[in-house]
């Protein structure tokens, strides 16, 4: 699917529409269950071969491997709750029906408000950066109760009439993403999709259920090296068959420029250094992860730095390399039609996600005075 | 005009349509001809004057920047020829009229034909990157004599039916340069519009003649440096009044985050720094201006140093600022609506004019050996 | 004297010894009293011309540069005081007897105090970082007065009984600038030594009088810029002499190697940029002293900025090419005879005189805020 | 023993002298055999363990690790001959008597030269950059037999009075490395310690000989990062008991200044990638390793890759963090007895065993052109 994206990327960046039609395809393939267990019909595969799955697409696109990621973290974050039995049917109907899942998590806007209703629930309220929650099956949600002022976590079903998908994503990077805002106007929840109180955080917090915020900050580490590889592929290949040396560099083929050599394998061995932290950190989260309620704070602290500090390096890494391929290329290759600066855009867009230099603040704390951070929908 | 321009920059970077309109306004105030001697009815402004006239233009857009500061450029460089008496006459008729100068003379491409007919030339073939020519009156180019092989400068009518403006400019960044490609299909060129032979370079090398295309790199040093200080002017003006703290700094106000106000700091410095070497420069170039014809080979070799540390420096910080103002401004500030990213798009377009590591390579050489790079149309 | 210090430049940074027979030799070039004003017998010299008589040293050797630059700036900056006829009388004094000037003023320590007694004042306390004081005959300082605890700017005489020179600079670099720690156990300052109330930050601050503290960050600047300038020098000459090219860059000469003639640009074009800008704020500042009292606080603090920009800058440029140049040179460079690591190690130490992220901090308040900083010893 | 040593690193790096104390010290725990496999009588550890055991002494002292890392891959690279017998009753000896190894093989000198005698030959010749071989029992060479041209692994007793130790590596930093060089004055080598002709590269060519070149370049890489850890250690130490905050920063403790916290992390996130790219590399080699004669030319050169890129990103991090860790510690951690400088110094000389700048050209070679590098002494 990735080879195939490749002819149509360029376009595809430009539209910038939900990507309706590559989430179709892609549930063709029947991937769409790989992220929940075979015993409830999914495909059971372990994280390190998900993000290896993921990364083709990403290097191709990251917004769209961003939306695919996160559905594979949706569709399986759902059991980081209380509700065993609940959670169970959910992702049993979901392997069944191939369903795509998105997310409204965004920790920077307003809670959504939970009102009891008969059978369940309604939830209200609007939750920006909602990635792949508008070309999605069912939203993964926390919503605060108007009773009891608890926070829970929830699924949504996307396709309600109440639920308005705005199709306001028009950023300049992350095109594909699908990450606009979404409303809920007394959407109604059913009890069995309210799956227990909200311990990501906070009073309740379980160190399990806050591998919840971990798990995307260790795709975007993915998706950032993704960019800095796909940036790297597409100029090397532009490098090879599309440019002409400089006319005082003394040689015949672009590709012997010893500057152009020399920059290449810069940015290659940045991103070789920067890729082997992230797998690093993916066989922390697996353990992690297969630890479930046994999870300790300590080896939870631990992945988290890690995390950190991927996020530092891949965010200095996307940029980097997404900036600087282009004095590989040279001046021809920033014509419109190549769409080489989509990579920038996407880095620049994604590095924002939380900022940076907040994580390294969570690096230097932890070495300086041996503190975590405090648990949080980021660190 | 730099402040009427504000509000429609974003919007005009998004058609990124050949800035006729905009050539109309700034003939409006009488500006065109500054460049030209006060003697022959022009604005006789040296070139610290004008060069800070180009700033805060630059600073809104600089692809506007760009065909601006080259019109100054080209209506001047002709002097840099033997034909005095043909040259004050066109700068004396540009003076009255107003004219809008563009250049169609890109290195790399192969150079135009001039072919003698009755009363002077045609001249055949076709120029990319020509800055300007499209919005223009009067293109200074340079053509080779189909039967002696001689390289002469000429000056070309752009309204000839034979000069076709292929309007092919749809590149990511310096959109409103008018850089798209023209040609000529044995447009008449008159004996008055022939300026003498090429001096710039080769045999009939003359260092005064020469300045013509360091002239291009000051011009390109100013719009590196107007890049930076207008994304900076416009993410610190987001930071005060669109952007709200992250959770977790502690502070109430966006302008008061620690890493916001070194980061602000450190690329306002570092702009500062490339600012006072690019004035420094632009001192240089007026002195060696003056000396006209008795220019020698060092005070211009030491010229074209200077210009090219300019180059690296200047290159090196229009990337950088232009990519980290986002992490000022936070991942709302990615809505395309913003534009923001048309500085970085500016300054990855503009900083491929000609290849940074080779100026970098000619100022190393100096230190090591004492020598000065051959004088070319870069260097 | 540069070219002369140059041959013994390792020996005595390995030795690291006050310099008293360098204080010796250059008060027999009559140089000493060039920053006094002709009218009271001095040299008269602008700062322009002062900081370029400097430079030469700073860039053999910047500890040496360090206290015969802060000795000029000592011999003028207690003009910035209301005592004008004991000021004059002391300038007179120094130009007759070329006395050599230090300082004892660091702000982090705690205050020195100055007691009351018949015919002035004891002066008690210890001050760290006291550049140029154990080789100097007179020494600026501030002291609390005992009785009304208000700050005086005083002068003493270094060579008293009781007048301590602790002779423990033994840091890794600046090894040469005398920079230890000083006591004064009740010294004797007569009346005519009191220059009057500390008017450089504080209640009673006035603009003209914090120029002070400013200046030596004008001096730092320059000396940050005279290590890149000197290492670069010194590594260029061992490429050109002394060093074969790698054995697979198929070049026949060290200066050849693609690799080192651009890095050597590198550093020498962002030596340039932190160069220029190091002028044009000691244009700034000579303008602002040209103001004398009538200095306004919107002066003052705009050069405060620029020489905020340019400690952030220079810097960054010290440490960067003070490291680098190795590169240049490879491996056998770093012998200990070649004493090449001293370039560093003096940029590393004088770099961190005063936090430059901090400088940042205020260049960035600045842009984003308006606001200049607090007037203070540093700033 | 790596703690041990703390206390006096400071120390023994200012007198820099030879670590046969140090050697003294490991023979005693009976560590040295640890590369020489089990069924010799070795420790029989595999390369992860050992790097493993090498680090907490090379972030001590990165010279004392390098000399030891050292003795390990020699007393196993015999092992990459063909003299499979010769070699094993040398490891078997080597581990009965806890034989340290040194070696005497830098490419860029001229070659040793190998005179047949009367049961073996005689060796003479000099090598600079001898690491170990000053304190070692036997020392790894290869030299050129003079009857027929061709070129062999050997052997030398370093007790013999024919090799002369010149005790001359006085460098300003990996001082306690015993990297001087030493001279072999018809040094009998008997024909048990011929262990074949050289294989590394060249026309006899094996990849598996070839793992001796790379596995010196894995254990700089080793080095380079434990120098990060190192001094990032000893920086967060200092800033936890010896500093305080700025006057300006508006925190109580060090610790919690925002810069120092945040500069902490991006040095420490840095050091993660790096080390995690240095540990795939390890297990890449280990990979190799394990395939002894059967290693192919294409996994041989996809670990020469990883290990340039590992070059590359090591270097660059050692530089950097060794230098910037005193913007942590501020000025008055430049004092001498605090040597907080031998990172950097160490790092620097480190760094330039070959240049990290052709390592990087074989990176991008790899991805513009698909080639690796011609196997070498170095790549």
């Amino acid at each position: 699917m990735a080879d195939e994206f490749t002819s149509v990327a360029v376009s595809r960046d430009a539209e910038g529409t939900a990507p309706f039609d590559e989430v179709r395809r892609l549930r063709a393939t029947g991937l769409l269950p790989a992220a929940i267990p075979a015993s409830l019909g999914g495909g059971g595969l372990d994280w390190p071969t998900i993000f290896e799955t993921i990364r083709p697409l990403a290097r191709v696109d990251a917004g769209l491997g961003h939306v695919v990621a996160y559905h594979f973290l949706q569709s399986w974050r759902i059991r980081l709750n209380e509700e065993t039995a609940r959670i169970e049917a959910l992702q049993r109907r979901s392997a069944e029906r191939h369903w795509f899942w998105g997310g409204a998590g965004n920790p920077r806007d307003a809670t959504l408000e939970l009102t009891p209703v008969d059978g369940g629930f309604t939830v209200r309220g609007r939750k920006f950066f909602a990635t792949g929650a508008q070309v999605s099956d069912r939203i993964v949600a926390s919503a605060t109760r108007t009773d009891d002022d608890e926070k829970y976590a929830i699924v949504i079903d996307a396709h309600l009439p109440e639920v308005v998908h705005h199709d306001d994503w028009d950023n300049i990077g992350q095109r594909l993403s699908a990450s606009g805002s979404v409303s809920f106007e007394d959407a109604f929840v059913p009890d069995e999709h309210v799956l227990g109180p909200s311990e990501q955080a906070g009073a309740r917090y379980r160190p399990y259920a806050s591998l919840s915020g971990l798990s995307f900050q260790l795709a975007l580490a993915h998706l950032q090296v993704a960019i800095a590889e796909g940036a790297l592929a597409v100029a090397a290949d532009y490098v090879r068959n599309g440019t002409r040396p400089w006319g005082t560099s003394g040689v015949d083929r672009a590709v012997d420029d010893p500057y152009t050599r020399e920059l290449t394998g810069r940015l290659a061995s940045a991103t070789r250094a920067s890729d082997a932290l992230v797998w690093r950190a993916t066989d922390l989260f697996a353990a992690a992860e297969e630890k479930g309620w046994e999870l300790g704070d300590d080896e939870r602290g631990e992945l988290s730095i890690e995390l950190s500090a991927a996020k530092v390096e891949t965010s200095r890494l996307a940029l980097d390399v997404s900036s600087r391929v282009f004095d590989l290329t040279g001046a021809r290759a920033t014509a419109s039609r190549y769409g080489f600066d989509r990579f920038w855009r996407n880095a620049r867009t994604l590095t924002l996600h939380d900022p940076a230099v907040y994580k390294a603040r969570e690096v230097g704390d932890r070495l300086l005075t041996g503190e975590f951070p405090e648990p949080s929908g980021y660190s």
